[in-house]
């Protein structure tokens, strides 16, 4: 490891370290969904998150650090609620019906994703396309497994896979950011998107 | 017509002023896109526009007026690209198909599109909102229509229009905005995307 890279590595190594970590990223969301990235300030979050404005600096250099690490906090918390959700029996279409409610469920919880990889095209823009382009290729591997395993159609790629994500995102704009009453639940959303994918809608 | 309309109906009356207006909202698009909102200025937009300042007041009365305006006529040079390309003769899924294409082409002719339409989430919420559920709306109906004549199956609804319509919005994301060498064309994306739409992906 080089000396700039151990002199930039401020990943916490305990465990109170991880929390206080945890508290600045969850300010941090509230802070820039709140009032935009512009008018947000590391005052803003060093208050939301409870912690003296000097500890802000042991673990992010400035307001642009914290966004990128946020955008790429949410990506990871977009997989792994994903992944949590998966079971290693499941099928490949059942794969993405789960994937997709999974993914409904984290944006209720946390509604300023949307926000702030929304913005991220403007403040950070190599940040939001590799948001994209990861849940793209993730999405592409499953739908290559699915190909392999016999339960989708061979030669399914990367159009495919951004059509699904397309889907995903757009559903959760609809049904979670932009929810109204008498909609159907999560649950009746994905069944309806899986239906979708598994066999289109021509008669 | 009330007093209230009249004094604030500023829809030139002349051709000639039809093409001031067209210059004035190429070139806000221009502006936005380059600049973003913040930065953009009426006065930036007259330069590009080829127009004296003072003209400008005759049509927008300031900067978030032509904003939500260009927010407006980029919704409706999507519909109209979408309708032009289409024939009364052609079957539900054929529109689909050639609905997609045409987007494609009009987003590789107004690349700008996708940044003013993102920006109107912080700019103007209200004009992001109705784009989409214009455009949300008009799919929906085409889905509807397709069932009762038999070609899609019956009960589709908001839900499969939010879907497509993300499908088709990502996929000028990564087929026009982010296109890189090697990429299959406009045609062929669209081919894809209708052959997803058509019988799903199971095998």
């Amino acid at each position: 490891m080089s000396q700039a890279q151990i002199s930039n590595d401020k990943t916490p190594r305990t465990e109170r370290g991880r929390r206080t970590l945890r508290k600045l990223l969850d300010a941090a969301a509230t802070e820039f969904a709140d009032k935009g990235f512009h008018e947000a300030s590391i005052s803003g979050i060093t208050r939301r998150a409870g912690v003296a404005l000097g500890t802000f600096y042991t673990y992010y250099d400035s307001k642009d650090a914290i966004f990128r690490a946020l955008v790429s906090d949410m990506s990871a918390g977009v997989g792994r609620a994903a992944r949590e959700a998966l079971d290693p029996g499941m099928g490949a279409l059942e794969v993405e019906r789960v994937a997709l409610r999974a993914f409904l469920t984290f944006a209720a919880e946390h509604k300023e994703i949307y926000r702030i990889i929304d913005e991220a095209e403007f403040v950070d823009p190599e940040s939001y396309r590799t948001h994209y382009e990861t849940i793209g290729a993730r999405i592409e591997e499953r739908l290559q497994r699915g190909g392999e395993s016999g339960e989708f159609i061979r030669g399914l790629g990367a159009p495919e896979a951004w059509a699904l994500m397309g889907m995903n995102v757009f559903l959760g704009l609809r049904y979670v950011i932009w929810a109204r009453e008498g909609d159907p639940d999560s649950d009746e959303i994905a069944k309806r998107a899986n239906a979708l994918l598994a066999s289109g809608i021509a008669s």
